[in-house]
């Protein structure tokens, strides 16, 4: 049984709340992870009773009669300290929980992130990072929205945090840090690439230089840093491929009865493939440089979703990554990174 | 017989010269259109004799002693005035070629594009725009690495190029056009997005307003403005996500007899899936706003591509694209797009 205990914003996300408490309950079940259970009360014990569960140590329900809905505007969630994402905040805040789980408004999550458990106090702008899927293993994206309009100093910590990222969690050794850019030699990109690759060369970190679009699926990095808008566009932007290509797919398969027999027959290896590919299994996209834990999972997120982030949150503490973090920004960023 | 010529660069891509050679004579023999065969005669001449043709009005030959590679900078064609790709451009500077195509060194036709074929008049910054497959049709996503670190202007010039290319090429009526943003809502992006938003709302262009990256795949919009920094990126990561997606459906395929047959069965459907998605089939990005087409395709680019390529710029001229571009720039953009 685990010392840790989660708050999970059981209100957040598209099939929030019964797939939120299903989700902490298999994180009980199958890894013995404990959880607080934040939102509204006489829902959340429905559902537990419905899944033959009820509240105990192990699944501790916090009230909260507010909850933020997923167009709101993020910054809304300051104001409404009644809303389940607020009230699982502060107890990480106050030490009661020891990390966040949320697949509601990733605008209000971030926001939660970033001024209810905070930053460390090394990292001047906490940032999201999503280990993608190649051929040969995963390579982290960073940032993936949570900052627009970056700096160069962004970028050095987004890629110690990437760096720290892939080695504590993925369990990469040394691992090869890229700067997305559109052209492989040092000298091409945009201003803030050019201004940002002199600080990643004398960084110390295994800096390989440019990467272009090309490498976030090709395996040749493991740690590739961007402005939070560009990252963002392209983690949608796969995503939407990825449905349109199956979509499309499917159109032709239907045509004939022979491709669909095949697609029957190929249905196991597409399952597989699926899994790999499959947003759910990676437990949702951490907040580096947050005091704790935060774990923001897409909306869509189903129970299997949210305990694999339950268990990314508690792994996160077991590796004691913000104290690796906060090493790591001393050691690559020796001017400090705050000036 | 096309009254009109385009000049080829034959010693640019990774097929050069054969394919690019084939190209010519392919969209001679199927689509009755001309080409200059810019390039080392005598090799241009030994393939054609082995595609049992010859030079003639259709197929002429112009020499060109030198070649810009693949990954020189692209500045240096300007000073490399006997390479294929310069030659090419001055064909059609001079007025003796109607079009170029280029399936060379990308910033090299760029270069070309802009500096010896020059622009049109109200167009400061001609854009590359790409047409990727939907569900339902076409989606232009533009500009794609022409521009980095693009003002408002700028975008609103290439959003009204994006709606000329939909509406006079793709045949797509009152195109809606979107500016890629990282939420929906007026207001949500960076800096940039925030300053285009209001002169794309007062332009009297179809605009719908943000979209997001999983909007150039979704079919919502026809043309989807952004910085060519952040669609070059898109643009390469969603080939290479498409390659990953493939090797990795391979790998798992391997593993079982059954899968194996399965996907022996579905390959029809798949090639035909693979011809939307290809390409090839496009015939090349065209630099929009150039005083002629100019057309560039991909590096790999095979015969057909090229073939396709020399279809593409005949049809900007058959459409009277740049007219019809001028008009336009003029009509969306009342207080001069230049100031």
């Amino acid at each position: 049984m685990s010392e840790t205990i989660i708050a999970v914003d059981c209100m957040g996300g598209d099939y929030a709340p019964e797939e939120i408490v299903k989700g902490c309950v298999l994180a009980y079940r199958e890894l013995g992870l404990r959880s607080y259970l934040v939102g509204d009360e006489t829902a959340i014990r429905k559902i537990l009773k419905a899944l033959g569960e009820e509240e105990s140590e192990h699944l501790q329900i916090v009230h909260a009669g507010d909850a933020i809905g997923m167009h709101e505007p993020p910054s809304v969630v300051l104001r409404r300290k009644d809303s389940s994402l607020y009230v699982a905040g502060l107890l990480v805040r106050e030490g009661k929980a020891d990390g966040l789980v949320s697949a509601g408004n990733t605008g209000a999550v971030l926001t939660v992130g970033k001024f209810i458990v905070g930053s460390i106090e090394e990292m001047e702008r906490p940032t999201i990072g999503v280990a993608l899927p190649n051929p040969y293993g995963k390579t982290v994206l960073l940032d993936v929205g949570a900052n627009v309009d970056c700096k160069p100093k962004h970028l050095l910590q987004f890629a110690i945090a990437g760096h720290t990222y892939a080695e504590e969690v993925l369990n990469i050794r040394n691992p090869r840090v890229g700067i997305l850019s559109i052209g492989e030699e040092e000298g091409k990109g945009n201003e803030l690439v050019k201004e940002t690759y002199p600080l990643l060369k004398a960084s110390g970190l295994n800096f390989l230089g440019n990467a272009e679009g090309r490498d976030i699926y090709s395996g040749n990095f493991d740690v590739i840093v961007c402005d939070g808008f560009v990252g963002n566009v392209i983690l949608k932007a796969s995503e939407s491929l990825g449905m349109a290509v199956v979509q499309m797919i499917k159109e032709e398969v239907k045509k004939s009865i022979v491709a669909r027999i095949g697609a029957l027959l190929m249905m196991p290896a597409l399952n597989n493939f699926k899994k790999k590919a499959d947003f759910s299994e990676y437990g949702g996209i951490p907040l580096l440089g947050a005091k704790k834990p935060v774990i923001i999972t897409h909306g869509r997120a189903n129970a299997r979703a949210i305990k694999n982030a339950i268990k990314v949150a508690n792994e996160f503490l077991a590796h004691r990554f913000n104290e690796r973090l906060s090493q790591n920004l001393l050691r690559f960023s020796p001017q400090g990174v705050k000036t």
